[in-house]
């Protein structure tokens, strides 16, 4: 009986990751390219031309061509020439508010401008086609010198969709001891951030963002939001899926997190009161969680992110680690003592958590990784859990130290005594139209990006 | 749409892990030790007598209790003092035949004695209560000292089941040249197969059973169905699972396979002429496949063994390892230069995947891992593939050497030439009732027998 | 001919890590211990009291003992009853201007308290007798309970003395464009850096420090001598090897670097301009060398550190890495996609190297271990390099990011932009005396702390 | 003093690694290739010529060169029309009896000709270069392409030479229980052992040899020299170093190991008795070792090799591992929990030590590397002792199995209950001679074996 119905489960799983899709033509295409690289500028004129010439919507009208708001005047994409074409700009913004708008994405680039378009869409993702210019990403596996044959086939003949998991990252901050928010310590906390984040650009624009947090410090109930939306000024670009230096240029701002989702978001993960089943300080069904928990007993939702490779937490600029605890549905799993913590989705499994150790595993595997970063203890071994499981990454709020939090390598944040994330898997997807089919694009990644299976290896060492 | 769907299966997935099963009394419980072990012989007494003496099934009938056939005579037993009890004599025939006799299995013991089970039960599993004497193991979680207080607790409240993924794993063999059946040569090379394993046992009914072998082997249809059946007598008990000597003192008679599970095993995997769509030499889609199997173009199905913990393919006796072929859903995946090629379950993880280092993966995951024993290019790292995919481990026509395969480390063939081992996700998992639930069970069994998240460990290197 | 000579120096080097050297009873005795913890300023009042008392110098004269200048006004000290009792006080200055004055150094704590007293003696290092007070380290491999019959037998019976090699760490600044020294840049960010510590320390005298820093800052000439000088008062604590909370409680006032020792430095390490051969732009042997040196073309040596653990460069807050140049013998190794790199001695082989996936090494192997952190490509492994070898570790001046450098996780400092740091063996060894012999100290640190060679770990995982 | 001492000590070794060496013209020349491969014999042929023709010793002759006696009748070396040319054959009993008639040896071929020429010289080496054919290895770093500039080069300015530390491996067994050698049940056991070689490779020569020695097992006396003259045709040509096919063909008669040098290693390693300082069964130091050696307290020396790469010892065809210990200058460091265990040299430390996990080492630096296969226990990492120790690996009297040592992955013995290898490093290293420098030639053949350094792999992951 139940073995019968895990088998039927796991079939069903199964065909999910193999569905061919027949999609009708889209009526909007949204394309993301790195705008601080003339070529492609020129590329994604010469692509949206080409779309709107060639390609007909079912009643027989052009498609409208979403491009780069900041593309307007590049003269590379010489808009005024362009008059007539039914083309749109897009700005993170409209991405936030209405990604319904949107029926098709094309990216090209690196791995980054699709760990990039990830970060606009942090709802509802429209399909995404992803092009490389020349090297082969484990994302980016349609080659742009054949974008003409290849876009043919896709409104032609649908598409095989690959649905990548992402995680829904939350950050849970403590309040401070007289039970006000800690916006003002928050605020405070984030010009400085900022400000840090600034110099390493050295974006003016961040620069400015960071004077007016700072400025805004002083009123505390206003200052959390503020910070929250200016923020996005930040995007620290780093990001391993995105070491071409197109991550960087691609800092943006990011979308505000709209007020719903919070909602949610809060309904999910309810405060420490109801986790803890009562009054703070009534405590958890551990003594050391208890310790944990009731140094104020208090936690407000904060930020979420939605990553598609990986949330790392770090000791960041500090010279020691803090320890970590680590939750896994409200159970503790572990005191991590190590230089931070990599939880990955399957498809980050090739990029960080992979330089940490971490196993390859394939998009169609439904877990989590967990890959320690240089663990104190031999025993700590990278580790698969089931992306059922809720995990908790917790700074203790006795830490000397604080951690930092660091989102698909694009945003870094600070994680202050008493503050943890939150990770679940999310139920925003991030759909990729295969190549090929979900095995076969991602067997031939390996083999391009890693040299996994290259025959000329034997001659390598023995 | 799909991603709703994708939602509702991850649900779906993680409650079956979850549900607690209301068992009715079973009616017969069947006991499972390591007999060779006087200690366990008499436990097997107390606990026998204690379940017949406090235990009443629905119908206010004491239980029936099976107990090993090789212990009736045992003075330890002392069979002629429990005149009247309802005890009956379990075989590894009976269990083979008839395993819906059994209602719930008892084993005493190691992990050893636990794979020793699932190898007992090739087909449906009775649930399994796992109890150790003392040390803690990654599969036996009962405390043995505790045994009333456990026991009653599971009949009068229900457990939760763990549906442990067993791998189904056939082995195919090449026909000889002239096209018929290879089986005058397999006989011989199981005589010779027994013969050294029962060297390695000095069990004196293994060498019997060897002797016996050669000897059919003049009569090539017969012996090889006789092999096949008499080959149960070298179970090699070896299993990293199992290192504590229990392991070896198993070594009992194993079940024949059924006929029709071969039958149906035989639909499922087709032999080579319909995989490559025609004529024996008609090829596959590849051509580097075309040379792998156009040696014969024949195959036959010899074996089916469900395993719990792994397959392992290696070098055996040889000096050098042939290079095998690995295919996933008849794709080529890679060649694999390495001493060996270790598939396992997430049951398995924690055994000879981990020496080979494999990450350490929940038993939720629904995963195989392949890791490959000292592979000779620093890319082939240990990779996660969704369980829904069907591997295939083959020694090419071509190859210098033979290999051999290890089934949960107890039983050890040759793979020649030309032959190749499928796995697949087994339709009959093993169930495993939890002490508490699946995930305490196993984070439990961590901390206990890696030593993983414990406090101490922090004096340790740092 | 060759051949017996390289036998021959085996041989030597073999017999120097063995000699068991007979050495008068000291006429002075420091002990270094953790003043924070009051418990720790009893024991050194114990053992100050019973080495006056019970020991007697080849004279017959009672021993001179040094402890801490900050405990002589600590009342469990109380220093007022000890009248008459020849005791003196260090200071870092001391250790680093009169290192001769001590004959044998008792240390009381963890192994961080080891590595601080390997900071505290820049040059020559007196034999040092490390004390654990209940849980062994690596280093502190003597027991407190038995201090009196281990210290009565090192006055009687002599000891064999493990001369641990250090490394010499130089970092090399690079000149700012008009050719003047980046004193003034150098002074400003080394306050930066002193105010962050300060903040992460909580330390008012390092905020102090820092602030006068700053001042300082506006006179470039006298700066980075100030600068330099003053950063001892940074003292990181962090160390792996110094977990144990000791370490921060150590940061002391830092012994400045004698001039001597910065001219000697300065021949052995030539400026790029001798390097290369010429005037700047002269280029070195390979293109890709001249491309990083030609930047400026001038370097100037600012520090050196003498390291027992390790070096380790990272990115520090970046969420960047940049990428590293590593050069052996002015040859260019590698560059480094990393986290960041370990350049570790035999004694760190356990300590950060080992989190970071390095081999373990023994101390008499004469070598230099580099491990990456987190690689990015498969390939690097860790790597051990003869200690013959002069590395450099170089921030390219194209380089997007900074790095930070660490010097056995206590003192760390910022690389900008074209700076290195040179590594070579030592001439100053730190001596640590042996409680039986280098070998069987260092085996019984392996089991103890790492658990290397448990019996009971057989039931671990099998 | 001692500090100093140490740093001389440490420079002389970093000289010995870089001397230049003018050697005179040699007057003989042995060349080594694999003689199944008729495209070497054609090569042999047209370098012989070439050698003779335009080189010419301090005395105006030409050279000797000695070509494998194997070659003699090959068509494609067409010996009758070299008449008048001075050539000479050599066998593996010349190798063996009179190294001192070969001036220089050069290698055509893979790593695995190099292996083997390592295997032929078992006392002094002459000087090897090493030719590869296309593909660089880690030790063939002459391009085979060049060699007649090469050789001209080599001639006239002298040479660097590399003295690659070799093992000396002896092994010791057991004597049986009448106190009798037990050279009737060795006889035995090489018989059985040659056999199954020569099944593996076919070879009749092996299987004549096989069926001799199982002859002479009814004369125990003389059975043991016999079978240790005799194994020389086992040499199992398997070699990670010598993945290439070459290896397997190069399984030619090897050399009998001289009466004098048994004798010294005789002296060397003293019988049983002497290293228990007395009586069998007057024990060791420590209890364990006692109740190892006690079984028989008696143990033969049978045979040393010299190995280039590394000694491996696992468990062979058996499906279970015997416990090895492992013992470092007769201290007991561990019980080995593992598939098998590799001792490897720096020069191995790219080979089968690589594959197990083990880290890179320069050849420069003077250690053994101890790396576990697939071990038990997550603690025991790889690790580095100094050369100067001497190990040894027993198989413990009351194992359930024996184990096999494989010896540079050519010669493959089964080590019973009670025996055990003993490894040292050797007083005859392998000199080969350097293309450039012996650091330049390594990190070389990094780049192009490992690929290691490689630019392109930026594109890799991230």
């Amino acid at each position: 009986k139940l073995a019968e119905t895990a088998v039927g489960v796991r079939e069903v799983a199964r065909n999910l990751g193999r569905a061919r899709v027949r999609c009708d033509v889209p009526k909007t295409v949204m394309i993301v390219a790195k705008i601080q690289d003339a070529r492609l500028v020129a590329l994604t004129r010469e692509i949206t031309v080409w779309l709107i010439d060639h390609v007909r919507t079912a009643d027989g009208t052009p498609l409208t061509v979403y491009v780069d708001e900041q593309i307007r005047s590049h003269p590379k994409f010489d808009y005024a020439s362009l008059a007539g074409y039914p083309i749109e700009f897009w700005t993170p913004a409209l991405c936030a508010s209405d990604p319904d708008r949107i029926d098709l994405v094309i990216t090209l680039g690196g791995d980054g401008t699709v760990l990039y378009t990830s970060w606009l869409f942090q709802h509802v993702v429209p399909p995404v086609i992803p092009f490389h210019l020349g090297s082969l990403g484990f994302l980016t596996v349609f080659d742009f010198t054949k974008y003409k044959a290849l876009l043919r086939q896709v409104f032609t003949h649908g598409v095989r969709v690959n649905l990548r998991m992402r995680f829904s990252c939350t950050v849970f901050r403590a309040r401070d001891k007289n039970g006000g928010l800690v916006a003002g310590s928050l605020a405070r906390r984030r010009a400085k951030s900022l400000d840090m984040m600034a110099k390493q650009q050295g974006g003016a624009a961040a620069a400015a963002a960071a004077a007016a947090a700072a400025a805004l410090a002083a009123e505390p109930s206003v200052a959390a939001t503020a910070a929250a939306v200016k923020c996005a000024t930040t995007v620290a670009a780093k990001s391993r899926a995105a070491a071409d230096a197109a991550a960087a240029a691609l800092a943006l701002p990011p979308p505000p997190v709209p007020a719903d989702d919070t909602a949610g978001v809060h309904d999910r993960y309810p405060t420490v009161e109801s986790m803890t089943g009562g009054a703070p300080g009534s405590g958890m069904a551990t003594p050391r969680t208890e310790t944990m928990f009731t140094h104020h007993g208090v936690r407000i939702t904060t930020e979420t992110f939605q990553v598609l490779n990986e949330l790392v937490v770090d000791r960041g600029p500090s010279a020691y680690m803090s320890q970590l605890e680590l939750f896994g549905d409200e159970r503790h799993l572990t005191t991590v003592q190590a230089d931070g913590l990599v939880v990955s989705t399957p498809t980050g499994s090739t990029a960080y958590s992979l330089s940490a150790g971490g196993s390859i595993v394939h998009p169609e595997v439904s877990a989590l990784l967990v890959t320690p970063i240089c663990p104190h203890t031999l025993s700590f071994r990278p580790m698969l859990l089931p992306d059922s499981m809720e995990l908790k990454v917790c700074v203790p709020p006795s830490s000397r130290n604080t951690a930092w939090a660091s989102f698909d390598g694009r945003h870094r944040i600070e994680l202050k005594q008493g503050d943890f994330v939150s990770i679940t898997a999310s139920k925003y997807p991030f759909p990729t139209i295969c190549l090929h089919d979900q095995s076969s694009d991602w067997f031939n990644s390996l083999a391009r990006c890693l040299r996994w299976n290259e025959r000329q290896r034997q001659k390598a060492f023995t």
